[in-house]
């Protein structure tokens, strides 16, 4: 008997209904069977996760992998670390955590300002960074040795998302983090001073940074990740890809999402090539470093 | 990174379980990832379509398709409005709507019909034209020119389907369209007087013409497109095909069948030759009449 | 047009989710398009079982193939009666019946006592033989011409298991099954007495065969299809394969699996080759039976 071992991605779908948006990406990146499974729920994993730890051998386990979407974020991690706990010793296949596009728009937002900034002299301000994008946007920018600081609307919320965004960050950058709240005008432009990127991670149609602000600013690079009208930074269009407005470059969510696409893919090839890859925003972040720097190069 | 482009199709289905019938034969039509979705309601379609709309390049978009199907015709006509509403502008995938089977299995009983008979010239009778199918049997047979009875044993439904059926076909043919209740043989008589085509649409299992009509008429194609006993045309079988019964040539639901499959078949095919095409009663009976011709020719 | 038919295997799972085991499985076997139906009950099979039966010609029907399968064992049996009574004349395709391994799990345990005894000649003492993989290796067995002992703590139960088992073996072997009930040691070891096999089906995690009581025995093959701790024969570990201990060759789970996994496999490649066959626990042993006289010869 021969045997095949075709590419198998198990879609693990929070939603009633499984994201077509992931399911398309991950046949045009060669996954060769796609097994979507919707409202998964905690409960559900270990036996889900068994089928895929019992089927193949050791050398064919690289060719099944799970792709952890759908729109709660929170609900994604869960169910990422109910896949790590079922795992025992080798017996383990790769997993990517991309629920609603959290880790690959946070990595193509922190490579498009890469692309105009050195990251480790970027002082940083995240509107919206307790969100699930928005943490990750700050952890990786931490990564990089930049400064950061998150907003919210509410000071103590912003405060407690710094824990879970130093969770995930080297010990040497803990103090380059700090957070603020920022309920007006004054305090928006008191929180720009001195800075010179900005990425607004709110939630969908909130103005976040008046346009007033922005023109006093400083920023080099602003980048707006919120794809629903209103803008999240006033002026800046969703369309905005490395537009020049004065000694400022602005992106918008569409701008971002040709660079988000091609790591969301090339995170995909990269789940078959081993079968214990963990991708979580700083694994995408890295696999879409190699992708800005192979073109670099070319 | 090379891409490919596979052909995606997703399956909207209203019911419970997605139809195995619409799958097999996606697959059979060339389909190489076909993504079902089950329980869909118009609250989830958004979603799902800008999942089809925003992760391939305007070039590449023909190759995501949507089909529209399950048991519920009405249902699956408010899916396809909600489909349509969420494109704009050139950002779209074609989409077919066959919700159990009604517009294939409409312009198989037209195409069969047009075999033996000029349809410009067909006076038809349809009773169950207030059904679904019934109703895209009018539509066709008028948009070829033909002279169209509807009926139903409740006479103000069939006029109230009248208005449903001429939003879809050109205004010159409008007055070609009469509705009559039929309640008893004395009415059916009369209603069949004058006309050469019989195409009966009744729900499964309802005898709406008896033999005795029938053999009274001066019918020149007779078409019963109920698959379950007892016959919607009394003496008609539902493996009639072409059956000649004196003047009269015959069809049953299962006779007209090959060509329903090759339609749906070719149908499928066509969604992916465009992003742009809207597959209805219409456009499917194009398909359904270049493959006639096309065989005329061969 | 050219019509292509690639292997469409349906699986229907009894549970919530549709079993990913059996999924990687069938995509590893050959299966082209895997289509997922999950939570099937007996009312949704008739549709969907007519969807595969009325979409491809009569030489294509083999390319369309059902898998039964899911944890409910008792609930998978009733599909499967349903799937053989959609089916009429030779309007059908060929099925496979495994729900939660049973079938491909009681196969190999026989398969793996039969390399080191004459099954004609052997007598097998089956504890848990009343749960659906016991009934199974009772059947299998006695099929083979062994003599059979079923036990349960519940001397009843184990009693009107038995006429379950006999409809599945042909009369000349009826006298070669007994029921016992074992409450206790001594009425093990009394069971034990004259068997040169044990295969365990108990439920996960419930010792049924004391280490003293093993000791005791004359035994030459010993078999626990428990993959839960504790194991099901006191001494045997989850991992033995064909380990000897003493002049006994014992068997664990994990030490059947690769067997099981085999039969599974080419179980599910069978089903393309034809589009009438039932594959229930008879018909799955034979197609192991032939793989390890495959190897013997080989």
């Amino acid at each position: 008997m021969s045997l095949s071992h075709p590419r198998i991605l198990l879609q693990f779908d929070s939603d009633e209904h499984a994201s077509v948006f992931d399911a398309v990406v991950a046949v045009d990146s060669g996954v060769e069977h796609l097994l979507q499974y919707a409202s998964v729920e905690p409960v559900d994993v270990e036996g889900l996760v068994h089928g895929a730890m019992f089927t193949r051998g050791p050398d064919q386990l690289k060719n099944t992998a799970i792709f952890v979407g759908g729109s709660d974020v929170g609900h994604g991690e869960r169910i990422a670390e109910c896949i790590k706990e079922t795992f025992f010793g080798p017996v383990k296949v790769s997993v990517m955590l991309d629920s609603n596009g959290s880790n690959t728009t946070a990595a193509a937002a922190v490579l498009c300002a890469r692309r105009h900034l050195e990251l480790s002299q970027a002082k940083a301000l995240v509107p919206g960074g307790t969100g699930p994008v928005g943490r990750r946007v700050a952890r990786l920018l931490l990564a990089q040795g930049a400064q950061v600081v998150i907003t919210s609307r509410d000071a103590r919320r912003a405060q407690s998302a710094c824990s879970e965004i130093l969770a995930n960050v080297p010990d040497q950058y803990h103090q380059h983090l700090s957070a603020m709240g920022v309920a007006g005008e004054t305090e928006l432009r008191s929180a720009l001073d001195g800075c010179n990127l900005l990425v607004s991670c709110g939630a969908a149609g909130a103005q976040l940074v008046s346009g007033s602000a922005l023109q006093a600013s400083e920023l080099k690079v602003a980048i707006d990740l919120n794809a629903v009208a209103p803008a999240g930074i006033e002026g800046i269009s969703v369309m905005d890809k490395a537009v020049k407005r004065g000694d400022r470059i602005d992106y918008g969510a569409i701008g971002t999402g040709g660079l988000k696409m091609k790591i969301h893919r090339e995170s995909i090839r990269t789940l078959f090539t081993s079968n214990d890859l963990f991708l979580d925003a700083e694994q995408i972040f890295a696999i879409g470093l190699n992708l800005e720097e192979a073109t670099e190069l070319s």
